[in-house]
């Protein structure tokens, strides 16, 4: 687990390690059916049925000192995450803060219930990023890349925009120097493998078979391992 | 998935391979809080949040030929097993078949509520899987050890029998040649780096680092691998 090590902070009593803390944020596809009132670490009903949930039971047969929390939420966007960040990341102090937002970006705009632009996401995101490298220095911060699969809900009317936003969350994650989780990469690949309603029914939210894709990926592109 | 593979079936039309299906069985440990009315394959609320889906999370990253299901149910012994056998594994027809059970046969036992005797349980297992073997001859089946850490509901009263009823299981597995997963042996190896109740709070029902344990050890036994 050398690359969860957080080397700045003071070294805890040799008898208590310190826990390092995973913190998965975003929307439905993290939040995942948690129960949110179980907000315990590494509570199985607390961190749903999609992929955080699956990178701690890939992770925790081999590090029994990691807290995994999830604190994504269904329907939030840019703003939303703006609007809890204090509470729901900077007071759980995480290790490594994973985020995965943009999706409901567009989607409730193209359903006319949000009129923030492209401009709006890159600029929010942003502020929402250097806010939590300010409050947070030590934090290592991994940017998933939105991603939609061609199906279901997500046609024609999605693009070119939905791709304009997922550039946007790449372009700030290189020029933060964040690490990123390449999912849109990663499903576009797949597809060689099942068609797309194998990994995401309604285009959006991933099957079982999607959401252990994507932990298998954020295992190994944030672990190189695993 | 090579040590999945049916040599002896007929081989499906090439545009409709035919899935491979590995059901789970057992107890409560297997259940783990699975919806019993769903019992699709694959199905994130049908698989439960225990060692069964996070296999399942770990497979079908690289398998989408692959139908898991879980058919476990909570408070089951090797008799309860019996009388749903047909309906909930033969009728299933996987292609390998994993069963966890003997916990209960002696929880229930010193509860009282039981008076099954090791050799009860050596022999109804033994029907349980000869019955299978004739069934479904080309199944793969997998024998998990039980186990029990020594915290939360296990106290000396448990032993010797819970060991003889553990041996006896392992005993079966070795006359029958089936595969074991050594999951006693892996928890016991497990206290070296964390204590028993970080593994099963109640000396039986695992936490999520001792589902996550589990699955791994499943999947290196049964596939080599993952």
């Amino acid at each position: 687990m050398t690359l969860l090590s957080n080397t700045s902070a003071a070294e805890p009593h040799r008898d208590e390690p310190k826990k390092k803390v995973i913190l998965f944020q975003g929307d439905s596809i993290t939040d995942a059916g948690r129960d949110r009132k179980r907000q315990s670490a590494n509570d199985p009903r607390g961190l749903g049925r999609g992929y955080p949930m699956l990178v701690a039971g890939r992770l925790l047969a081999d590090a029994p000192g990691l807290h995994v929390h999830n604190r994504g939420i269904s329907g939030n966007k840019v703003p939303d995450l703006q609007n809890r960040w204090q509470a729901d990341c900077l007071d759980v102090k995480p290790d490594v803060l994973s985020i995965l937002i943009g999706v409901n970006d567009i989607w409730h705009k193209l359903n006319g219930r949000y009129e923030g632009t492209v401009e709006d996401y890159a600029n929010g995101y942003r502020e929402l990023l250097t806010q939590t490298m300010e409050a947070l220095p030590d934090t290592r911060i991994v940017i998933c890349e939105p991603f939609v699969l061609k199906c279901g809900a997500v046609n024609d009317k999605w693009f070119p925009e939905f791709d304009e936003r997922r550039e946007a969350a790449l372009a700030l994650a290189n020029d933060l120097k964040l690490t990123v989780v390449p999912f849109q990469t990663m499903f576009n690949k797949a597809l060689e493998d099942a068609p797309p309603q194998h990994w995401a029914g309604d285009g959006v939210h991933p099957s079982l078979a999607g959401h252990s894709l994507m932990a298998k990926t954020w295992c190994e592109v944030v672990l190189k391992s695993k």
